[in-house]
């Protein structure tokens, strides 16, 4: 029930912190039959049911899930450029945006008085003092934006816009602003919050995420022909960017130190809610793996290193910079693995790299057949990850039951009570079973 | 998409209107083999499918659901005593109570700094101006309140208490307050919201509704031995009473005006969100229900009632009063209906009555085979019929696919997106094929 405190758990992460050392140049399996390689991997069948024993069924039952809970019970959420981002063991300087939340409000004046509920997206710029008031106008997309392009000006344009997926809806996070400013809009609003980003040369305007239910409501009443007029006040503003860190522990390789494993998770978060799920979740099971290695007294011949990411949120700034501080070296980068999509049951492991490296994937998965996690399929560039050139080195996604990961995110509901411990025994061990059989394997995947 | 303005609808609410008259003794089925009124009902097929064929396929598709979104839209949420709930056709004379949210706050100062989200339980007292600073008691039950009752004085109690059911859970928010008043306790706090009720001669201290994931967060803290302290501040108040209706509507019975069956819903809504789910379903499908069966011309034997409750969300105070002011007209109620669990999927007919008039109702729910909902189930009790002595008359309770009622009950969710249209017909046909029926058949539902 009731565990260590943070205190002694940031030991352990201070404890577990080595020093990277790069020289000599990597060994690969370009040459050998996979036949061999199949053998290899199988002889990690002992170690695999091992750590699954530990995590699992013994005595680390859970604890990611403990650790999890009283880093966000003890540090709440974690904005980038916020003092709680800082509370963490600090190794690799990188600078991060600042941007503040301001006291932020809009009032809905016409057909009738009705407070919105909104929250003003990541590097918005604030309304003057007074907010903005202005007529609404409701579209269902950029296309329609586009159409009714000579009704925007001067208006608040609201996107109503279905949620098709992540992928496709983030679209009117990322650059609704812009694209309303482009057809002079005032302001605008949609049901999705997080960052977003001003494309150059066009006018910047207060753009915040309101919730589904007024965006349909407000497409109801105008489809009712019923004027809108919508009150904004945001006071939100930019500060010149901070230094922050990036989170390193590792377990330096016996035999090729300069050889690297990297698990990685992000320890900043939305300001909503205690970012447990995004992603602390991540963060957890990718230091959780390596106290699963050295509770079983294992060392790989690879350096395995858990890097924790700073500034996720607006767009991966502390990978981008952690990547480009270790360009030298990119080239001994053997797998970079990143869990960002929640903690829930797992599904598999998502991977990108060559048709050689994903056979050898393939084999390694065999490993986890016994918690019936063995698939391995396409797309492993993690959303921090891909902010950099993914051609450099192969990438592993964790693949979960994500399908509520869209009801928490970026929102107060983002808490331990998403979380399941059992469900985080399993990420805990597909992360340490595939993060050290590829770290110790005798060669490097090929690229 | 669009649809007729509220003043158009609240004249159609109007019109429907007509007067109750009461004499004659009711006629009843108490002799009156199962045979021959099987046959009867039978008679009614060709009537259901008109009503299935107008509300599911035809010109009054999708009304109910329009006529509810207009009714949100326009009204907003109808707490009562709040001018919205007036916003309509009046008719009889209530008293309702009349306590007013002031602003209301809680900040966790202890072991960190953290804004909890509350919301007062109706009827709560207020705090003093300054708010109440004190420790929290994390229990996890009644029992472990009793149990540790020497450690409550002067704390503030809060429960995390599991949900069970409705039924069982609703206990803690509706006398926690009491319960902890009476071993000491300064305020309580509980993930549940909606009214509560004062035990007579116990201390009334200020109680409000925290969030699940606060609860929990506070249960792990006292788990790790963390002390805990909140300042709790609430400007909440009762006014004196003030007077509500409850709104009638009816077509008067060609043969037995006084006799009547009556379809109903509460009008008023708890003051988060728009109440479109508690109870805007129950209220527009009681209300549709009367449109269908006049859209098509039809007039039963007897008089078919819809009432629109005032004050459900109090404890039941409009309906407890309505058949306070019928009370000499009870044994002409030859069923009442109620629909207060969500208008989603419907499953079938909950239903309270004797075994003859069981056996009857049997026979009227074959009339909705085409649409699948043929089940007859127990306890028919609505939550604003059951505060009378249910046993004067029989009960009918519209039974839903309401496994999500709870996730949006009473809260800032409960909007039209919980609605769905197609639901929505097919609630309305089941509504007005029983009471058309019940409402013409030659004989009343035996007692």
């Amino acid at each position: 029930m009731c565990q260590n405190s943070i205190s002694q758990v940031l030991l352990t992460l201070l404890i577990l912190c080595g020093l990277l050392q790069c020289d000599s140049r990597p060994h690969s399996y370009d040459s050998k039959p996979l036949s061999e390689i199949s053998k290899e991997v199988s002889k990690y069948s002992d170690i695999a049911h091992q750590i699954i024993n530990l995590a699992v069924y013994g005595k680390a039952q859970n604890r990611s899930d403990e650790r999890l809970a009283e880093f966000t019970d003890t540090i709440g959420n974690r904005v980038s450029g916020s003092k709680n981002l800082d509370l963490n063991v600090h190794l690799e300087l990188v600078k991060i945006p600042h941007w503040v939340r301001g006291e932020e409000s809009a009032v809905m004046l016409l057909p009738r008085n009705h407070t919105l509920a909104i929250l003003g997206l990541g590097s918005s710029v604030g309304t003057p003092p007074g907010g903005i008031e202005a007529e609404a106008m409701v579209v269902e997309s950029f296309e329609e934006l586009k159409k009714r392009a000579s009704e925007a000006k001067g208006k608040i344009v609201v996107y109503n816009q279905p949620f098709v997926s992540y992928g496709e809806t983030v679209t009117y996070r990322a650059s609704g602003a812009s694209e309303a400013a482009k057809v002079g809009a005032v302001a605008s609003l949609h049901p999705h919050t997080g960052w977003q980003w001003y494309q150059p040369g066009v006018a910047q305007i207060p753009t915040a995420c309101i919730t589904v239910e007024d965006a349909q409501m407000m497409a109801r009443m105008a489809c009712r022909g019923q004027r809108i007029v919508v009150r904004l006040t945001m006071r939100d503003q930019t500060l010149p960017d901070v230094d922050s860190y990036n989170t390193l522990a590792e377990i330096t390789g016996s035999e090729h130190p300069e050889q690297v494993v990297l698990l990685s998770g992000h320890l900043d978060s939305w300001d909503m809610g205690q970012g447990a799920m995004d992603d602390g979740g991540g963060v957890t099971i990718s230091w959780e793996a390596l106290s699963l290695i050295r509770d079983l007294g294992l060392r790989p011949k690879r350096t395995l290193r858990t890097v924790l990411w700073s500034a996720e949120e607006p767009g991966g700034v502390g990978a981008a910079q952690y990547f480009q501080q270790h360009k030298a070296n990119i080239s001994n980068f053997n797998l970079v693995m990143e869990s960002d999509l929640g903690t829930f049951s797992p599904l598999g492991l998502q991977f990108t790299g060559s048709d050689e490296a994903r056979a050898i994937m393939k084999e390694v998965m065999k490993l986890l057949a016994t918690i019936n996690v063995t698939s391995l399929e396409e797309h492993g560039e993690g959303t921090d990850v891909n902010s950099v050139h993914y051609v450099f080195f192969p990438g592993a996604s964790l693949h979960t039951a994500d399908q509520r990961y869209f009801w928490f995110h970026h929102s107060d509901s983002d808490t331990m009570s998403v979380q399941n411990p059992e469900e985080m025994n399993l990420c805990s061990t597909v992360w340490a079973v595939v993060a050290y059989v590829v770290t110790d394997l005798d060669g490097m995947l090929t690229r």
